[in-house]
């Protein structure tokens, strides 16, 4: 497709929509309709689950129930977003095929039962679905009211059958020139386990090898890699049957079985589904910890994505489901939208009678009726959204990024290095994070495989894989006058993690200016201090923490910023910065708290004159800053965390588009101020 | 059987015996008979795992050893509770007859070895355990040594062989008119599970369908019908042998996998195998745990039990096993008669030489003789039980119950709600018990089958199940005038475990006037308040915590009368009264602390004018009062929980059968008196 | 051989190398001599994991590679370790041979993987290691530059395959006159378990019979067995190669698998692998904990052993690998000398590129070279060694020993007897341990098969398994005049774990004077108090706390130095003295603090007039004091485990041979003084 441009042309609002659950009961579909309109939704997602409806015995098709709901819907202004049901299987087909069902990593063959249960590699599995995405293009496809193909459902979990096996062992040899070569790049000699062939390459398994990185890499990429080639035939499917409309997926939170930074060019947009812990951890740490994954998401295609999935109310699998507290459901739904999302979607709209998920909030809930606390936080919601229905389709640009790589974490991960309890690496990204968007600052979080060009300030934590690729891009980057940040174990391994000798940050020692010698890991409650250098361009208010990780450095050419003030290695280097050609290049060697980036990057930031919408002035506890944009204005939200009321002070050259008031800013409470370009 | 009057009308007092150990040691058997004479031992319990020592081939058998002993006993006024074998059973049967082997619930066929390794559906294993059985009764069963047939030892676990799935498609078929009903009732269409015909039904799997509720909650029915199937089997096979003798079995503390409350009819007698933990939580709490199994017991059939096992010194199982303080033994076993037992009864008379319970706590430790503590405090007990004998087949007549049910705390646990970490069901039953206790009220624990006239306070803690045949009893009970307390998600679901639309307590929403809205639930270590609210008829000394959960509440008639004091839902009510016809309707919204039921049940308690036999004084601290009664007399158990003595005051129109003293009760020690009814 | 004499005649210095992954870069080789000989390394191990270098195919053999190394290390100086390398396999072996491969112990075959991944009884692998070990043996066995074999690497792990469960019935055969004698030692008749015939014997599973004690006792002993038939028949193919040359294994630190006592025939002279963890716990801690493992296995063969494996740096498998820090890896590696080695090798030479363990510490880091840290710490080693090197072959004198017994240990801990939670077991041979190290005293270690003669204490701690033989050597060295002290939970059982009847201690009521009526458990976090009795012949200065276990005991002769002052046994014995013939026994019924052993045995020895080389003086807080000698000199080894400077006095008529000075200690220093003798 060559446009995702949404035909509703408005920002999304509604959820995951059962109501084949109730084919018996019409007055239920009435009922629902008009809680929709109530809560001012305009779009709903049909046929998740709904195999077993649709085709109820093999190549007996029923799409009537469906045309009915789609065309009552859409007569009341609800437009549908149509998924293939590949997600869950009727009994009928893993009776009939038993090889659609998954074989665990012990090689034992799973029984029928729950979602994701089915090998992706399967023939049969694979043709099953194709004719039934195919006969769904062909009944929906150009039906006014569908507006968007949502590809099977969160795509997760991994088969280990004979038929994946050799599919695996496929994708391994088209990897590697010959079987010598994967050896050496393997390491294989280590342990004697040199293959002979590619025919004995299996994958891993607590019960064979488990411990050879780079096979667990390999099996990892393989199965992002067969996820996308079934999406791409489920998506092919729809385009046999005719149907131009645009593909998305829904993705999960921070999911590290599937590389989503490979999934762009599959989908026409991405969607996620959003269930964060609220009310647990300070408002303003969770809402850190999701605004990430929004960009992540964003990120990936640098364009606007979906929210798929989120909680009116309380989930019912977390250990404990606590309610949202008001206003936090539209709060958390704006978020959203500030961070680039052109929707704001639920599961899910009517609350279920039974099975796994009765107890999960939805619009509609058991008792029923528009007179609950849940569907006027929702309408209100809704409303919001209407109000805000200009800022459909734009943008959110960033001027600085964070180098987010979901390879390198699954490399990082395994690896067996200084510390197998806990690296802490999402937590040094979210460091970062936290750091550029307290200074108001949109972040995008990119792959290795993204340019660096345009971004003013580039951080990259624990970049443990390096191709030579990116550290050209970097080089490249520094030399024509960017800000790059690098911390500890980074650039110390290639993308079979296999080891750089010669010294690390192995292609980035010239731009940093130095070299790690060592590397100590910390036991949980140990800490180093590191202290500002004195007689620096730099002014840090005090000194700071690290832990965990603090690597001991060998400086050439670059010069310390803050020093080690404890332990055999007080007075190494602990953050250094180098001027190289036009750009500077900063390394961190130890993982510092986290105010030390606030203070470390406002610096760099004011060296740039990079300053965001709140402009030099601090933002206030608890609240987040961000924006979008069109070719016309930048729209600026402006959301309050806290549970008290906020005295914010109005931009200047800005109207006001959503919001009470331009001075006070209540509990859980957004304005939106737009601002012409 | 139509009676269940044990031939020696006394209590019993005994435990365990396995004298099959040391047939080629006759002198061990003499110094055990000495021993137990030396201990007022009166009845033991045989042949629990003897099947290999009675059919050491197949078909060949060897009851000559067993005579002798039975003989032997019974020369020396012992009797003999006599087991069926089929605990355990001989390595020849697994071997010539595999199926009888368990297979677990991933479909793995079990290796012989441990006890409850057998497949209780297998045709051969019921066949093999019929004739011995039959012979056992051919044999013994008219000895006049012989009181009482012990079916099994602790029946438990399941199996998932392909015998058990058969059976349970025929169980499940026999409970639906058709496979669309279940498909209804169960809720499949939600991921696409329609069963197209029962021959697909397959038992719950972690490696395949483990979340759907409904088929989990028939699966644990099945496996409790199944168990008291195969009970039954070995009952017919004794009456086949002729044997006349009553027949019980021996059930385990809170054991979550049977439903206890479907085996009153099978069995002529209950018993259980009590293995408090003591010297470990304050005592009092501890005997309340173990004081509100006896009474769960003891409700079932509503008359007297028995103690089958219980722990002389220490076990040998438990993470740390302690000694039993001095006098603990039997205050512990005097518990047990005041809460409604006939027998004291231990695990086991000799310690084994080897094996897993080589070091279990028993009357005749490896030292052996009559001169350790142990043995001492066993034969006080003894002589207690004599001076008591009087108090055998009395029964317990309790005024109030609460509701505690095997198939709703199933579902309960199973249903992911708001809680999945823990819902605090037990202790919700155990505070509803402690106050009532503690205003020295005998309490029964009924399920939602048995009738509740004749109580004058019925309390349903946490009733998530609910039939409408049970609430049109809690409708007639309050018409007729009786005070009923619910809490807290109560009658959300029906016995499939599908929600009830359109307000929830479902069936109960006009006699408790007021609906369930939302539930909260709190994280560990959050709590709400209750306050009073001022102008009632109520009175309480302070506010009370809440924790967990906290529903709020929509009153349709109801009024508050304590309401919670934070968060977003402070003012909602916490807790409600509501006149209903004659009687009362009480809802406690949120799980409140002990303190308030204490206070709240007894101004429950003053406006009935119910009172134990302690009257309206408080009982001391740590101190438990039961009573047992018969035709003529009300026996009062006062038992001290606490280490130090206590004073007490001798109840008017009582004469002391048991104690030390009428005015001072020692530390962990024991007073009856009996009165005139 | 009757030599173990190793030919290079002083102490080695290297570790393991492993070329074969470089074989197609030469300079790292010419790099990796040049480090070595910079280190001062003399010995490297070769061929550990080097199989499908040396027989890439079935039948193909490649022994170029490793004589070119053999020859280029020996024209350097530097001898060779030459391992058999059957501790991981070629991937040919279990493609073409399945049955190689391990099944578990729920009966399941394993995949090819990992390492220790093979039947040790299967005839193929055996055949297969036996042709190479032989090819081994001819090529490179009388090649000047090696000198000692390393047979395999780290044994470890067990088979259940059916040719395991085939040989383990055979073991189990032959240690029974018939199955009725194994019947009543096993006690089978307990749950009914009773064998037919040896054919039914299976190895233990937690899917079959996991609690028959003496039934997982056996199998214990069958897994060192047949690892011992295996590694002889190693060693045989090596002798059928003509080689004379020694044979040693490494070992792991406090391995439960194997019972080590058991190698002891087998091998010529005992290595093993030493991983502390440093700067975790207090470093003297630490240095115990080690300290004992040393001690553990010189006293297996009485003289000197190996430091086979050793970390330079950190390691990469440790939850958290903290960097040494300087000095700590000279220290730690004197200490093997002190204890006895004759060796200091590390894991490894040179890093790995890749697979699990590249970040291995090692002397050759991935950036090479000379400069960094550790190579230089290395070298400061190596030229220790150098000046040490009279000390090579010197052995260790212990005037103490300490009961320390795998089967007791295995047996203990899987008993179910009163703690399964934590028996602290190994804490309480440590307390010994401790207190003699802190008087100055060597100390051996050793099993109940080997003598008691020479030894003026002998100290036993929970030696719950006693065979007649033993207790006869502990009476008899009582008699003669020893001082033996034996604490609660001892001779409990027999080699059947088997409980004595009629009293406990039970062989040795008569040497102590007394039995134990009873043992108390005490939950975590509560504790007893002993006090001194007055008015003996002691001198404690303070009251000990006691905790985990208590017994009760009854007195037959015996006479109370401490007793219990808590709980219902106050007053009760907590450790008597009993003089029996010339000597004295001595029983401590408690969980003592480890402070009570040091003030009790202090009092005994100055009762032996024991001292050690530091004399009556108490050696300074966290400084060990150790000794080797020769037929001319005592070596005396003094090591400051405190990280900061100590004073010390110079002991009288002796030369400082290795050291920084006679009078002050540095942090982390050692200093070795010799004295004739």
């Amino acid at each position: 497709m060559n446009t995702t441009l949404l035909k509703p042309g408005t920002l999304l609002h509604g959820g995951d929509y059962n109501p084949e659950q109730w084919l018996d009961r019409p007055e239920i579909l009435e009922e629902d309709i008009r809680c929709m309109k109530y809560a001012h939704i305009n779009c709903v997602s049909l046929g998740i689950f709904a195999w077993a409806k649709l085709e109820p015995q093999e190549g007996v098709f029923d799409f009537s129930w469906m045309h009915e709901i789609i065309d009552r819907l859409y007569r009341e202004g609800i437009h549908v977003i149509l998924a293939t049901p590949s997600g869950a299987r009727p009994r009928w087909l893993s009776d009939r095929y038993p090889e659609v069902l998954r074989v665990d990593v012990n090689r034992h063959r799973n029984l029928f039962g729950e979602r994701h249960n089915h090998c992706l590699t399967s023939p049969i599995y694979r043709k099953k679905v194709h004719i039934l995405n195919k006969k769904l293009a062909e009944e929906f496809g150009s039906h006014p009211g569908v507006i968007l193909w949502h590809i099977s459902n969160e795509y997760g979990g991994e088969c280990h059958c004979p038929l994946c096996q050799e599919a695996f062992r496929n994708f391994v040899r088209s990897r590697y020139a010959d079987i010598q070569e994967l050896n050496k790049r393997w390491c294989t000699t280590f342990w004697s386990h040199t293959y002979d062939s590619f025919d004995q390459i299996e994958s891993p398994s607590p019960r064979g090898e488990s411990g050879l990185h780079a096979l667990n890499l390999e099996w990892k990429r393989f199965v992002t890699c067969q996820t996308l080639d079934f999406a791409k035939e489920e998506i092919e499917a729809l385009r046999e049957g005719e149907s131009v409309l645009p593909a998305t997926t829904n993705l999960m939170y921070y999911y590290d079985g599937l590389n989503y930074q490979k999934f762009t060019d599959t989908f026409d947009i991405l969607s996620w589904d959003n269930y964060p812990v609220w009310h647990k951890k300070a408002e303003m740490q969770t809402a850190l910890d999701c605004g990430m994954f929004h960009d992540i998401i964003r990120s990936i295609q640098k364009k606007p994505f979906l929210l798929m999935e989120s909680c009116p109310s309380a989930t019912n699998w977390q250990p404990v489901s606590k309610l949202k507290r008001p206003g936090m459901q539209r709060l958390s739904s704006l978020q959203a939208i500030a961070h680039g999302s052109d929707s704001v979607q639920y599961f899910q709209i009517r609350q279920g009678e039974g099975a796994s998920e009765k107890f999960h909030g939805a619009v509609i809930d058991h008792y029923g009726g528009t007179e609950g606390r849940v569907i006027n936080e929702v309408a209100e919601t809704g409303k919001a959204l209407e109000q805000l229905r200009e800022i459909y389709n734009s943008t959110v640009a960033a001027p600085v990024a964070i180098i987010y790589d979901w390879e390198n974490n699954w490399a990082m991960q395994d690896a067996a290095g200084p510390r197998n309890e806990n690296l802490f690496a999402k937590e040094a990204v979210l460091k970062s994070y936290e750091a550029f968007r307290k200074l108001g600052l949109n972040v995008d979080l990119i792959s290795m495989e993204q340019p660096l060009e345009g971004y003013q300030i580039v951080a990259a934590p624990m970049l443990y894989v390096m191709e030579e690729s990116f550290s050209d891009k970097v080089r490249d980057y520094v030399k024509a006058g960017g800000a790059f940040i690098m911390t500890y174990w980074s650039d110390i391994v290639d993308g079979t993690d296999r080891c750089f000798m010669k010294g690390t940050p192995h292609h980035l020692m010239d731009v940093f200016g130095l070299r790690q010698a060592e590397i100590d890991a910390l036991y949980e409650g140990e800490q180093n201090i590191a202290a500002p250098v004195t007689d620096t361009s730099w002014s840090f208010p005090r000194e700071y923490t690290c832990s965990h990780l603090c690597e001991l450095l060998k400086l050439r050419g670059a010069t310390s910023i803050l020093e080690y003030q404890e332990d055999f290695y007080a007075d190494y280097p602990a953050v250094t910065e180098h001027a190289y050609e036009q750009g500077m290049a900063y390394y961190i060697a130890a993982d510092m708290e986290t105010e030390f980036y606030l203070d470390f990057y406002r610096q760099i930031a004011d060296k740039l004159q990079l300053y965001g919408p709140w402009g030099k002035e601090t933002i206030p506890e608890g609240v987040a800053v961000s924006t979008r944009e069109n070719m016309d204005y930048t729209y600026i939200f402006v959301q309050n965390y806290n549970s008290h009321a906020i005295s914010i002070k109005p931009l200047p050259d800005t109207d006001m588009i959503y919001g009470l008031s331009d001075n006070i800013l209540d509990g859980y409470e957004t304005v939106v101020w737009k601002k012409k370009r």
